[in-house]
């Protein structure tokens, strides 16, 4: 598959990442798949590092997920460790999957000392293959050693699949007076044929977060925005979205409003750009839902929005359809009332009462739709429920990418 | 928006329809937006007929569905009526929309003599503009001066909206020496910029079957028909499937499983020509699940794999992707374990114990996917919960219908 271009909603560049105390990273070409490319990256992070983790709630999830879910859920201190590879997913691989996970966490064990239930992986890429865990093991020494904390952009390279861009962010907080620094990175939803998308997201603070309190943290901000994002509606076996507080820094964050606003920006940015790098993408959408009978209602109406097919081509075409948004918040199960809808593109005012808004021309739709970001405002008049999602449209574009390029 | 190639997945000719005693047909071009074609249909019941239907379960539904929910929840005998036109939705019009559609059943009243309560409408094509009921109800006295027993061919072409092939389907079956005639015709799920999908069924036979019985019977085979199918996961607001029973025959149906089975038949074919309708369909794709924890959950785990937007794009791609089938599984929500499944595409084993199966070899499903009508089997390996859904795949045609063009 020829390389594709670079979404025409990636931003300018790469963030500068600020060095987080207490992890280095480093990446390495293990030949997984690609040639002459960076496949492989290994994160290390100092003894009391909180380790905090959301997976892909897939039935079928890889044997990456499935064991990283039971380290998190044994209590642990001492140093950790991550590994990624790119190249081949191991998911739906058997037992044999089950070993190549098995195998790369010993050679990360023994290379660095740390201990094996404290050592986490990911793969991305080709699914149903063996994964040549022998090609990664081989090169755990190499990375060993080249651990820098300066190499975060390094690694945000090595675990893109086809990406059209790396993605990374960075926030710092002053809490008492000294600095606290979060920077993640992440990778998705391109795809790699004949494979999924995977979302794959790594944060890294330098705060001090106890594990319970960082978990938890983490889930409810994920909540709010890897949960908000959908590009085609379709769910990896290999999603994972993990968080490590160093505690380097020395400055403990648990509770901080200001850190986890921070974070949360952090996760924001690394979520948008996902969804940026959507498959064919050329509008980046997003759906504000008010008025709805419960926030969880809110949202239901947003990702059947986002996730309508006939909205999305509709955006495609830059049709200001709003007829396309009843038809999704109709069929999404949550509470909804016809006749107390109101529906605006951008700021302007499409749909109320029922009926289209005696106010609306359709130039007016027609010029928001043209713009390469747009805003989808809804609201249901039934209560005080909210919900923002994001996604993008539907293009061929999206249709070569998954249809006409064969593995 | 130019007329739309017949789709490749028509069938060969529109079949020969029975006339069905105790109703006639007629079919008129009222102009409410299309020029020099059938717009408007009207079917007329005797006496004596039941009357049974299922509508969409959206929230957002139209003024007509509303209207005719609300009939029939209530008991009523004689004669009844129904009219239908295409190229105005009639939904989310507001207020108007109400109006629209008792002027249409006060016109039909008073032309035909029936109980206004007695006669039901639909109205598909163009949504969020006023209904011009005015140009229908002054066609009523032509189209019940027209009614005519063999006129439901006429009557299947008048309701189409960009649909690329009319939609028949019949059968006879024998009770106690007498023969019974079913004949039903359908719309959907072509595409009317700007709007969305509209599915309308409406089916008619001359036996007797009491009104609750005959209710029962169609909300059940309902489920194992019309509601195993989808195009593109969206559901319309205009959605409605009609049964009249006007036991013209003098058979006594009620309760009969030969006459069950032959309306299943009638119902299971317009279900598969409205997916062989889809909008830019070329391959018509059976989805079939076994051994799930029961049989709700079989039917999760198939409308998950028919509706992806990546297993689709997979099959218009002729990929023999078996990953994302795994994938839209592992996403339904229902019961799975990857280790227990078994997926088949067509007679090709191609998965199984968690990985590929040793057997499979490449080619072998390239083969399959080649063909035009395309099986996949899925195992849950858990119990022996089963269900079939129908749907087709996802082209570049699709797109084009439903982001190139404008309203």
């Amino acid at each position: 598959m020829a390389a594709l271009p670079v979404s025409p909603l990636a931003p300018a560049g790469f963030p500068v990442l600020p060095a987080i105390k207490g992890v280095r990273f480093a990446a390495a070409a293990a030949g997984v798949k690609y040639k002459d490319r960076n496949d492989v990256m290994l994160a290390v992070m100092e003894p009391g590092t909180s380790v905090a983790g959301v997976f892909t709630r897939s039935a079928t999830r890889s044997a990456n997920v499935l064991d990283c879910q039971d380290k998190l859920g044994r209590a642990a201190d001492g140093p950790a460790a991550i590994l990624v590879n790119s190249g081949n997913s191991n998911a739906f691989t058997g037992h044999f999957g089950q070993t190549s996970v098995a195998e790369i966490c010993t050679a990360v064990a023994a290379e660095t000392g740390i201990d094996p239930a404290r050592v986490f992986t990911a793969s991305t890429g080709v699914i149903g293959e063996p994964l040549p865990h022998e090609r990664i093991t081989a090169k755990v020494a190499d990375l060993n050693s080249a651990l820098d904390a300066g190499a975060l952009e390094a690694a945000a390279g090595a675990i893109m699949t086809t990406d059209t861009f790396a993605k990374g962010s960075a926030a710092e907080v002053e809490i008492g007076g000294r600095t606290v620094s979060i920077a993640g990175i992440a990778k998705g939803s391109g795809m790699i044929a004949p494979d999924m998308a995977t979302m794959l997201v790594y944060i890294f603070t330098d705060a001090k977060v106890a594990q319970d309190a960082l978990q938890a943290e983490l889930s409810a901000i994920c909540d709010r925005t890897f949960n908000c994002i959908t590009v085609d509606s379709d769910t990896s076996t290999s999603d994972s979205l993990m968080l490590c507080a160093t505690g380097a820094s020395g400055v403990d964050a648990s509770g901080n409003a200001e850190f986890s606003a921070a974070l949360e920006k952090v996760m924001l940015d690394l979520a948008h750009q996902v969804v940026r790098d959507g498959e064919g993408a050329t509008k980046f959408v997003e759906i504000q839902v008010t008025g709805a009978a419960s926030d969880k209602d809110a949202k239901v109406h947003g990702l059947a929005i986002a996730n309508s097919p006939l909205v999305k081509t509709a955006i495609a075409g830059e049709d200001p359809n709003w007829g396309r948004v009843v038809m999704a918040i109709g069929k999404s199960g949550a509470a909804a009332d016809r006749d107390l809808l109101t529906i605006s593109f951008g700021d302007v005012l499409v749909a109320e009462k029922g009926w289209v808004a005696p106010s609306y021309k359709e130039e007016q739709g027609a010029a928001v739709m043209k713009e390469q970001e747009i805003t989808v405002k809804v609201d249901l008049g039934l209560g005080v429920g909210t919900a923002t999602v994001w996604t993008c449209d539907l293009t061929h574009q999206y249709i070569t990418i998954n249809a006409d390029y064969r593995s």
